[in-house]
């Protein structure tokens, strides 16, 4: 967990390298926070930055598709791929509209997608798309079946190649413009869960768990499902 | 404002056509909303994904970045891009692991990138560079001068080749599994600010405007700012 993924000559942070963290627990914590990862692939030298739900397990991130998309036969195929997440975290107000800026965490994964065929990784993957969501719900639902896991195909793409980077804190700003009378600091933002709506045909009396009410961004951080390292 | 970008082959959305939705309003106002993109460009056969802050005026939507930076110069030598937003609104929680989901709206554009040298244009971008993170800043804080627009490159990527995706409502499960003993409905999410929290070296007796104590994260959808289209 706590072993630093290389940072490649390709992955190695360019801008700002100051904010740059190589130590995979950083790179796991906002993997695992995120909730939709974007996705890029390359076909006929366009490339495509598809937003798409994805679930780390140990060394390895997880993405699925139906069997007929174009991602996930580009990529079964073998051409190279990269996965980013960023979560913003709060809106930095300096004294200047130039160095205006966001607090941010975001991970950039670089590499080769592979096929997951074997069933027993397949099965953890599709728990942790399901428990990355809302940790605890897998135990509460219908298992998937075997035509469900038929149509739909996994892949996963090693952290080998992985980078994160990370602003926090306060504006940076210029020496004189402190004297300035403007009001600077930072507007923190989170992602917080409404009340539940439940199903049109939902049937009466069910209410939702501990699971759904219980939900916070925060969590998918901190998740260690049954099984998942 | 109301015309449809063109859908083409390209831009076509492939997976769940149903969702799919080419009018510039619903393109323009989850661009509007979003508070950063994801932009994809090749190099060496090798896509990068790098999250960064956009700003839509009228038909062009604009990103910046230090010159010295290989996203821009990349960007700016004119190879193609492909530039991503993601608003995730919520969890759709389903009766099946299967069908659990996510309602969205992402935009995908895709074209060439292009400088922006004329000096009319730039400021216009670097105002709605911080208009659209927080709407009435600009009026607020000190302009940029010239040796910060030197160091900053603007680019532009035109609307042509847009496309929207958007998922809403409640889960969609298979008809057998509605006798389930499940809550089943969709768990909405918000960005929603904290408290301001003053910079370290705030000067005694500044208070933040309603600029920043009235910001939403909806706001910048429906913002127009003065001057901009």
């Amino acid at each position: 967990m706590a072993s630093a993924a290389a940072a490649s000559e390709r992955s190695r942070v360019r801008r700002a390298p100051a904010r740059a963290d190589y130590e995979r627990d950083t790179i796991d914590a906002i993997l695992d926070e995120a909730l939709v990862a974007h996705l890029g692939f390359t076909v006929d030298r366009q490339p495509y930055v598809i937003p798409t739900l994805h679930a780390r397990v140990g060394d390895q991130v997880y993405v699925h598709g139906a069997s007929s998309s174009r991602m996930v036969t580009m990529l079964g195929a073998g051409i190279a791929a990269c996965l980013t997440v960023t979560l913003v975290d709060g809106l930095v107000l300096a004294r200047s509209a130039f160095h205006h800026s966001m607090n941010y965490r975001s991970v950039v994964v670089l590499g080769h997608a592979r096929y997951v065929e074997g069933p027993e990784e397949r099965e953890v993957a599709l728990e942790a798309f399901t428990e990355r969501l809302i940790p605890g719900r897998w135990a509460e639902v219908r298992p998937p079946r075997r035509q469900e896991l038929k149509g739909t195909r996994v892949l996963a793409l090693s952290l080998t190649e992985a980078s994160a980077k990370v602003r926090t804190g306060d504006p940076v700003d210029d020496e004189e413009d402190h004297a300035l009378d403007v009001w600077a600091g930072v507007l923190p933002l989170t992602v917080v869960p409404g009340a539940p709506i439940p199903d049109a045909r939902l049937r009466d009396g069910l209410e939702p768990s501990a699971t759904v009410t219980g939900w916070t961004v925060e969590r998918g951080r901190r998740r260690r499902a049954p099984g998942l390292p």
